[in-house]
């Protein structure tokens, strides 16, 4: 962490709350305060947020107004704003609505990926390859999702080579970086360093990104170990939104306000402003009718 | 922390909650619960358990009770059972009812030594001169805690330097542990890191413990930066109990069962039975009638 070089001491915080977040949580937001949640995300310094999800409705319901806010939000320039989409018809309507990101996923657990879409690891990255190709050709940029990179809710452990294997697939199918989720946030520091390093001695460290949910606590201290490995790219929700179909009750996403407070304390850059990091977090839980579930935001807003 | 060595993969935990976790707690507990709440910690196979403080009930009216609660509890052999003294007339109540443990305290914050004791950082020392005579005259244990150790209420930030000299009187005097305590819980982890550095180079890492408050949800992250510099002794508190005076609403100790699940999943040993201190944590919590603050506990009984 004592590197002077200002790269290394840069973070660039992908903000997933509008997506990973709202789409686990019970209350349904309209389509016009998800687009000023995003308004307000893109006034705070972030250059990544994801928008929302062209999966079908029938899967997330809290997601079906897509197509309406992704049209609404104003795009500011050097900001990216990449949605979720499942197969290529996903992809066309999301680029009907003027996406120039995308992302796609694939779970790493060959049990999980059964359960949620149906599908084997291959037969989902087999789905993924023509949305690969047409984004290509249009010059849309494509974020790839590993989920259960350290434990399923249904096969329990997941081999770390399991990962890499996903991992390198989407990789080398065009995905620009690689995300690696905790989805049930039972991972702890040296697995997640462990994993990590397997990884990026197959996919190159400045291709990988970290996405931890805080179910057991542990998120924080996730991160400060994939750092000090190298990883530079940290997912995160405001107020850290969302939750765990599969923990219920458990808490969501590692809230982006304390990643924030944790790199800027330690002298990392993240181009973002707290302070109005925190305003949106406090903003967005009221809208939720939820406490947040951000520590610095209950710490900052209580006195 | 790859280390083959049991030692190097030993943490000693120091449960506070009955004592610094209750001491901040809004809801009074009656000394049947208390002692409830210490014999079934006992049992978890944690060996250092804080009973109570003997500090003036005007100050801490929570734990005016030490005395019947001390005398209640069963003394498991094995286990320690410190409490807090401040001075020797509470030093001598505390040996009046059996303790062969105690712990004073200091800031390592002029400030903060003066508005919380009326005195400075000498003058408190001084005071604790005689206790740590008569304790070792007595065969009693002392630990000695250093509250503010990365932030100050009152003047912002503290010296590492005055933390080095505080930390260093009390091992001199006597003090066989020395506690450092993030009391308003705004450290992160670089700077944990180099302050417990500086306090390694003129007191053995051996003697030293290290005690987050989750103010900022960056105690784990905290702690795993201090156990790769070597600490091997953390603080914590079941339910992650207590809060903070000086910053309302906000969290309070870093809770034992987070603690306590990072450390196994990092292979290192602790002693303790999750599962029980889990049920301990949500036992609390109902007598408390809060949610708790442990992610563990709330992901683990929430299914």
């Amino acid at each position: 962490m004592n590197t002077p070089s200002s790269a290394a001491n840069h973070v660039r915080i992908v903000e997933v709350g509008a997506r990973d977040g709202l789409q686990n949580e019970k209350t349904l937001l309209p389509a016009d305060v998800k687009i000023a949640l995003i308004d307000r995300l893109s006034s705070t310094g972030l250059t990544t947020i994801e928008a929302t999800s062209f999966v079908s409705p029938k899967w997330v319901p809290q997601l079906a107004d897509a197509a309406e806010v992704f049209a609404g939000i104003r795009k500011v320039p050097g900001v990216s704003y990449p949605v979720l989409v499942p197969n290529l018809q996903g992809y066309e309507r999301a680029r009907a609505v003027g996406a120039t990101e995308v992302a796609v996923f694939s779970a790493a657990s060959e049990a999980f990926n059964r359960k949620n879409i149906n599908a084997s690891i291959d037969e989902s990255i087999e789905r993924f390859l023509p949305v690969l190709e047409r984004a290509s050709a249009d010059g849309v940029k494509v974020r790839g999702y590993v989920s259960t990179v350290l434990g399923c809710p249904y096969q329990g452990d997941v081999p770390v080579a399991d990962v890499v294997r996903v991992a390198q697939r989407l990789h080398a199918a065009g995905c620009y970086e690689i995300s690696l989720g905790d989805t049930i946030g039972v991972g702890t520091p040296a697995k997640a360093r462990a994993m990590l390093r397997a990884v990026a001695a197959e996919v190159p460290m400045g291709a990988l990104a970290v996405h931890f949910h805080d179910t057991y606590g542990q998120a924080l201290a996730n991160i400060l170990a994939c750092l000090e490995e190298g990883v530079r790219v940290v997912d995160s929700a405001v107020s850290g939104t969302g939750g765990c179909p599969y923990a219920k009750g458990a808490t969501g996403n590692v809230a982006s306000e304390d990643v924030v407070y944790m790199l800027h304390g330690m002298g990392m850059h993240t181009g973002v402003d707290l302070d109005l990091l925190v305003a949106t977090g406090a903003w967005l839980a009221a809208q939720l009718h939820k406490e947040t579930a951000s520590r610095v935001t209950r710490a900052r807003t209580a006195a």
